[in-house]
């Protein structure tokens, strides 16, 4: 299923694109898309099957804004220098173990919405990741199929960074990953059992029509399944929780000088097969 | 006003101490203590009329758990490094700008809830800390006057920190941050008026019974007012929002080997004035 949340920022309600294309209203059947609905199998099966009915009410997609598709997020965990291409770009070396900072919950916004470029903020970047939603609480998991049958679903995620911020001034990631509106995800939320392979997926980004990243989730270091194993030996994650797992390479800190980081006016389409598209257009905070 | 949370996790209600020390119900006023009510003057004005007519109901304590005294926790931002004595005790230099992580809301336990030593953990360690609550949604402050209008009270932290984790396992802080209980919060949440200088408090811990930590928040590197308004230039602070100001020298990082980092059966006491106790019995997780 690829279940979406459309309306007004922080009014959304929940909805369903169905296998023609229509949107189609799930307010009379469940009350939000979050880690309630995500762990509670038989709502899960009463959507499925209303979907497969015909009877739920279609919505006019005609000038409907699209939330993120996951509402009460408890806790966006990020993974870093996921891809091969991706350290390389960036000179680091490739990680012996998963890198793990976070994103606050409120950073999250829709696949189309505005994105900010922070006040004094010099090298604003992109990076389109794979996000991973949790469905089931994960705590020292042991093997890589139970980290699988934890994930809910998959959605598209722009991992908005500011640099400077992130490096230079004075330790520690998150100081560039939490600016708000730093984190588009959406516009689906695709459930697990429709994502035969999350290591077969294609992952592209564009900057005002140029291609800048254009990578596979095969070239990821540590794939999904070792992603949350590994990060629920340190942390338990719960139901609508999101797990960022990486950018491949094309950042803007990884090109030549000038360094084509985002200005307002700039516009960043992204997309991952099968999980839908993003389109945002930068303004200054 | 001391206001406090009571009752079983995820289940607890809204209580007041009252200046004789006589635990209040508020259940019938607010249905909770969030960033909502400590964003409402009105509300906030109404509890403190209802406490001051004598009218709310007392709740026997006997037996009652307290839990964190703050519910839907937004964000937990922590400031690194921020007590010249810790900087030293650790090796490291002054910072030159405040440090930040993140510890995720579900980190947030009671202030006499058990603490879980991570499995695997060798290096499970305390930290007593000053944290501040948000009452005003803080956004590009331009004074530490709107910074600290922008702080709805203060309560006890224990920012409980696995060493290994956090310095050699590849990377970011957080990995170390955000095991599950990791952060015993309360009793209390002072509300601001009753803090008059929040740079002039002491804060103390022991383990077994030994002090460990004496220390004042006249050694922060950053004040409070520093912190809010610094933070606020990098995301935004909503109500409800939680910021660790950092601790003290006196951790087990800081003593000579071999370092007494938490063992299981260890009880961790720790106190700032006017802000109340904290217990913690650590168990195996």
């Amino acid at each position: 299923m690829k279940l979406l949340r459309v309306g007004p920022a922080g009014a959304e309600r929940p909805a369903l694109l169905d296998a023609d294309g229509v949107l189609r209203d799930l307010s009379g059947l469940v009350t939000e898309i979050d880690g309630t609905l995500l762990s509670d199998d038989s709502a899960l099966a009463r959507v499925r099957q209303a979907a497969a009915g015909g009877t739920l009410p279609a919505i006019d997609q005609e000038g409907l804004r699209v939330g993120p598709p996951l509402g009460r997020i408890g806790k966006v965990v990020c993974i870093g220098l996921n891809y091969h291409d991706h350290a390389e770009e960036t000179g680091a070396a490739i990680p012996a173990e998963p890198i793990i900072f976070m994103k606050a919950p409120d950073t999250v916004v829709g696949p189309d919405d505005t994105v900010l470029i922070p006040r004094g903020s010099a090298k604003t970047d992109w990076e389109v990741e794979l996000a991973v939603v949790i469905g089931r609480t994960a705590r020292y998991l042991e093997s890589e199929d139970e980290a699988l049958a934890a994930v809910a679903g998959y959605a598209v995620s722009n991992d908005v960074s500011e640099r400077e911020f992130q490096i230079e001034r004075g330790g520690q990631w998150d100081k560039g990953k939490n600016c708000e509106t730093f984190n588009p995800l959406g516009p689906w939320l695709v459930t697990a059992d429709e994502v035969p392979d999350p290591q077969a997926l294609r992952l592209k980004l564009s900057v005002n029509g140029e291609i800048r990243q254009d990578g596979t989730t095969a070239d990821q270091i540590f794939s999904v399944a070792h992603v949350v194993c590994y990060v629920s030996q340190f942390m338990t994650l719960y139901p609508g929780d999101v797990i960022n797992t990486g950018t491949p390479a094309g950042v803007a800190m990884g090109q030549p000088e000038p360094k084509p980081y985002l200005r307002p006016g700039d516009v960043v389409e992204l997309e991952i097969d099968g999980l839908g598209r993003q389109r945002q257009v930068l303004k200054p905070a």
